[in-house]
């Protein structure tokens, strides 16, 4: 197996090719579409599967609506569309038909135009507010606290496998309700959901902040967010969660009758994640060596591989390993014993190493005769010999010290690398040299973000919500400032 | 409210009111694409994750491929294309810009078109296909057992709920094999899954069958197919599992080098379930008061309705009512107590009647006084009084007795409506007064079954996998046969 290019050569590089040698991922036919495949979609499944309860468990219920959106309903809320207008894939005929001049080809029929063009959703504001505005009469009919698993398609010109793709997998939120208030909580409560999905499930430390107008959801009033480090002080936008205000209620006359009696618009949220989460638990664990999994994330937890010579030897091992096995399963853990009799045990560690398998174990004739086994790491790559005895109740604990671990090392690296500057020329040295978070003031306006972004290529990723009030003075106008905001270079 | 239109007025009336009633769906804005809402899309969730542990259990992974198949590999496949040319939405565009002679709204960006058309993928094979050509070089690389759960796209003209909508959800399974023996047995193995999950988690008795060539999937050399007889006596086509052979291979030049060394094409299968069995679930087990659920796919397993006058009278009832729910939450069912007091007892009934809840548990004053319960089966309507003791382990043995006679009931009514019969006349005679499967000779040509079929409506639906084999004279023709088929209207 070709090793893989380090992230110090190319972290470019080596992330694209781990996608694909992980078996994660790979470029379709299709331009900028990808081809999840089978080991990355079973990561995707684990992440859905807890995201999903999460959702469940704050009351939302999961509904489907239509792939397509037809072009008035889209232009409806102009923000918006206009948002979105640039990357629309357009459906506008219905049938095709046989190639007269080429036998076997088809091309599209000129007789099955369609009367009104489709978008193919970029995000589905717009075809259930259009909905929404039958099931909303009254306040009893709300909320309406609605998620959708499905598939959205943005038209990218460069895209980059999990992180940028033409079509990709998301869940998003949309609910309704009565007050101003309510739904602001809403789309707080959901940031904290996806917060708390991120570090406790993905092991990955994120900032909870607020975009500024410039970076908010076309349509928004307010947008919220969840920020990651990469390894490569790039930071990654990991979840966002919008108030929208009355905007889509108005755009699609979504009225209701409040408890006083009176009419007025509904108030409105969306919040959304999708696979490019995969671009983030790759970017903030893996190594030089391949993926790194936490153990919460990993489709396979533990791999044992026996280290044998003839087939006696593999016998008495497959005895021990097996028991094993079965010990761990029943503690809910996910193990494959790997006896497979083609690749040597070294070929099998390089390849559950590249794959980010958290937990090793070896088993060999010496291990037989002292009681033991050897437990290998994947995130720290340390080794140890434990007894067999209680070795399920010993991984048990070791899975949980990993999964703690592998968020502890992010965060580290998270925290070390939030640069507080005051001037623009220390702003643009630690952008250089650093890279990371950059907490600087700003005086506020779009001019001086825009000028900052042409210039730095950086961008102010939010304002974090638990941001300490500080007077200070902005890096280019040098207009006074009350809080400090976070720049990055980002994904 | 209104109640339904009874089956016997008007059976298709009564199927769209009821989808709409029951809340399971309803028509979008976009033509011929439905709404699926949160009650339906609650029992489709529990029909996905079942079926999804099925596939799992026997060795399928998933795996997502893109939305999108570009013209020309759409039509590599002949057959396929062919089959699914007449009814593809194409995207030819991939941007939509402000329309200068109307503000506010947008327009298809001429400069924006594709150099090739994409097609929304109507099945996934030449996209899927397409793919395989690199994962397939050695029949160590086989078999390949993948599925995917997506959403399809075919035009329909006519479309109803659940049953034929121009995009619906489903899941498709996509194999590849070394022999031509193990890709059979693939499909015969993925037909017996799904005949399983119909029967043992639908309660959906279903003949286990074998398509004729006229009716077989565009570019399969084999379909086998599972058909529900529903209670207006038209059958139902639930499940399809497809014999490809080498024709996508073929197509897409799949080629791998075999255990002896030789090149050849690989063998594929390929089998799917859509949200139509959500119509056969509606269909099959519902009557006139509204949805019949199998206790296995109740989003709302037992649901306890208090009878009482003022708050203390609840308070009381509450505690013993919250008690039993406790209880059988502990034995894994989902319970509902509607304590809501805005509704009275009769109102609830009747809707948890037109939900399909299937089990109603009502709590008095004087059930109290007496320790009892009283427990209203929706399948069945009937009404008794259990003693509160124990309940819960009642309940949990109900709700299997339930599940039993749910599909006994549809058992008894499909086979009381097989009719064999041996002259046109006499066929043409049961399926306008009887309906149901009818049992008849075919001389084995696409004449007769197309002369049948324009004549009477009635389609070969299969050649049962368990026919006896007997002699006897096709209906038209007179020629000689050897077995009866399955005739019947469908949808």
């Amino acid at each position: 197996m070709a090793k893989l290019t380090t992230r110090a050569e190319d972290y470019s590089k080596w992330y694209n090719e781990l996608v694909v040698k992980a078996d994660l991922a790979e470029n379709s036919g299709v331009r900028g579409c990808m081809v999840i495949k089978p080991y990355g979609y079973a990561i995707w499944e684990k992440m859905r599967d807890e995201m999903d309860r999460k959702f469940k468990e704050t009351g939302h219920v999961n509904a489907y609506f239509p792939l397509f959106v037809p072009k008035s309903l889209f232009e409806a809320e102009e923000k918006n569309a206009e948002g979105f207008a640039k990357e629309c894939a357009v459906v506008t005929h219905y049938r095709l038909k046989n190639d007269p001049d080429n036998p076997g080809k088809l091309i599209v029929d000129p007789n099955a135009k369609l009367e009104e063009e489709l978008i193919v959703r970029p995000t589905s504001e717009a075809i259930i507010w259009s909905t929404y505005k039958n099931w909303i009469q009254s306040y009893r009919d709300l909320p309406i606290l609605i998620n959708q698993w499905a598939n959205v398609v943005r038209w990218e010109m460069r895209t980059r496998l999990f992180l940028r793709t033409a079509e990709f997998l998301w869940q998003e939120g949309h609910t309704a309700h009565a007050t101003r208030q309510e739904a602001i909580e809403e789309s707080e409560q959901m940031l904290d959901v996806y917060a708390d999905f991120a570090e406790n499930f993905m092991a990955i430390p994120v900032v909870r902040g607020i975009k500024t107008p410039s970076e908010r959801f076309a349509g928004a009033d307010e947008t919220y967010c969840i920020e990651a480090l990469m390894q490569d002080g790039k930071a990654l936008q990991a979840g966002t969660s919008h108030f929208l205000g009355q905007n889509f209620a108005k755009a699609f006359d979504v009225k209701f009758t409040n408890k006083e009696g009176k009419i007025e618009y509904a108030w409105a949220t969306s919040w959304g994640t999708s696979t490019r989460l995969m671009g983030a638990l790759i970017m903030t664990h893996s190594d030089d060596h391949g993926l790194v999994l936490p153990p919460s994330l990993a489709p396979i937890q533990v791999v044992i591989v026996p280290i044998f010579k003839g087939e006696e030897q593999l016998e008495q091992i497959s005895k021990v390993a097996l028991d094993i096995q079965a010990k761990l399963k029943a503690k809910g853990i996910s193990v494959k014993f790997d006896n497979d009799t083609q690749n040597k045990p070294g070929w099998k560690f390089a390849e559950y190493e590249l794959k980010g398998v958290p937990v090793r174990m070896a088993i060999g004739p010496k291990d037989l005769e002292n009681g033991t086994v050897e437990i290998a790491r994947r995130d720290n790559l340390t080794k140890e010999v434990q007894p067999i005895d209680n070795v399920d109740t010993y991984i048990e604990e070791l899975l949980k010290t990993i999964q703690q671990d592998v968020f502890n090392k992010a965060k580290t690296y998270r925290d070390t690398h939030v640069t507080k500057v005051d001037t623009y020329e220390e702003f643009k040295k630690v952008l250089e040299e650093k890279g990371g978070f950059i907490s600087a003031h700003w005086d506020g306006t779009d001019e001086e973000e825009e000028q900052i972004k042409n210039e730095t290529k950086a961008t102010i990723r939010c304002i974090p919500l638990d941001n300490e009030m500080e007077e200070g003075v902005s890096l280019i106008t040098g207009k006074p400032s009350k809080q400090r905001v976070l720049f990055a270079k980002a994904y």
